[in-house]
């Protein structure tokens, strides 16, 4: 089959799908954060973007991510998904669950790591336990916890979790980050 | 340490990090895709998406993917990220990547299914062989592909890669699906 | 290259590395526990095998693997690795502790299973968080743990991690399972 | 459930299955094999052990694992599974699979490895594809293959798979290792 050339724009107005929902994301310049990221502890780093004041990366403004709580080693994060997050069939995308967990898994390897300590995650697993389904009109926050189950010099693992409103475990996941140190 | 409440809002304006940039996404009532999806094979499903008759999934135009091909068992989508999608070192994120392999992967499977027969994704691994360089003011294209390694009626494997503009492979990805048949 | 063809022989013997060392495993027919089987719970079989009125499966005596309880969604054996599950540098294989893992996670999906429910395992994901050191001349048992994260009609997911003898996690796992109901 | 005692010893010969079946397995002491390789480029120590000029480790004798080539970021091994690596119902466990890919995956990226530069997996991943079915009465040896996708200095990736002997793909893996530099 030769390549196909897709008729959608980004913007998909010209198609006879009805008017189209829209949503606006704001972020700033990431190089600010990256600045500030060399100077501090991780614990600071996302400590200072929690209290707002230290910038958040865009990914964040594009799914809602929200730091709720950020001890040593362990972190917790909420995501309020709204309809761009949603396949066809109501159900969040795998994609924003995996986000969400390549996310909290990182920050809680990040926040054991001093500044001018640098780190990658290198894999993640993610299972999907269960579907996430999105209840209309009503609020379907995710909540997201990381933590470090082996902090290291040169390798650090972590796992992590994802659940609904109700408490139920959807997603769990397991990373392993390599660390670069000073 | 008590829950942070973080003074970001999404839209970001009251900070004093400078004017935000803003983009805004589009994308039409899923449910329509839903409907259309219940009455098409998985490759007339994709095919249509790709073709521009059948709406893509919001999910499609947060990271702006698209089909360039569908084959049985194989499919090719590209996706153009924007700063939107960088962490804070220039990096595209790791969801981001997360989120292609997703797509290609469950897609590659989908194209395997006749019609009302449902799947879904109920793992994925993905290594990050390489990090996702942005290099501003050109084109910084990710090719993803996914194919199946085994079909089936109950459940069935996918693996897939991205590659950058240079064709390095930047992640490489392994997810099973469950199928359940008609 | 072409094909190297080793002249090492299962024995070794004839090699001048000096006197070999042996290790005799015996096994009753693996055909005899499959007709138990077909005939019990899982709960049943599982406990059976513990209690020593069900034959175990010969990997068990490879690796001299035991259980030491068997609850519903929830199994734990012991492991005592000899010389022959070493690695040349005094560490215990990494195969040896995925078979510990895939076996857990597995008997703890199979615990939830009525008799007549078939299933198999599709995939498992083991994280090697700490080398497992092997002091000679004490006791060196492993303890690994698997138990359910989400038991299925169709699929089921079941986690897992091993412990050395002073309660340090060496290893962790998800894996996910194909449930096929009677 | 109080912790069960089993009844079952090693040997086994006491239960009323009838004749136990046994196997003798011979290996040559590991510290030598950890001395040779500490003088030896991976390439070196694996054309080596292949060439029946270093001993293979003790879990290669288990399984019967065998090197049939040796090149620079990817190997391939045989192993020939009697019936002690069975499961009850006449399939391989999924455990030999696991130590047959953590083998090759690790081996590949030891070949890309100079003397001296040690290297540990970190996690590994399998999928099982097909179940590896055991013909009584003919050869049912396995190939499995294993291939650098990234090499590093301070990681490095691989993947693998495992064929029968009709040369069909009956599990695949990915695999990352720590690489610690000279």
């Amino acid at each position: 089959m030769p390549p196909i050339q897709p008729e959608t724009t980004g913007d998909g107005a010209e198609q006879n799908w009805g008017e189209p929902r829209r949503k606006t994301i704001a972020w700033h310049d990431p190089a600010e954060t990256a600045k500030l990221g060399l100077t501090m502890s991780g614990l600071e780093f996302l400590r200072g973007m929690a209290a707002g004041v230290v910038p958040p990366p865009p990914i964040s403004q594009v799914f809602d991510f929200r730091p709720v709580s950020v001890e040593v080693g362990d972190v917790v994060f909420s995501c309020e998904p709204d309809e761009s997050a949603y396949n066809p069939i109501g159900v969040v995308h795998g994609g924003v669950v995996c986000t969400l967990l390549d996310t909290v898994t990182a920050c809680a390897v990040h926040t054991t790591l001093a500044a001018g300590v640098a780190y990658t995650s290198l894999e993640i697993k993610v299972s999907y336990v269960r579907p996430v389904q999105v209840v209309p009109g009503r609020a379907n926050t995710l909540t997201a916890h990381g933590w470090v189950t082996r902090p290291g010099r040169r390798a650090a693992f972590a796992e992590g979790d994802v659940r609904d409103v109700e408490g139920r475990v959807v997603a769990t996941a397991s990373s392993t980050c390599l660390v670069m140190g000073a």
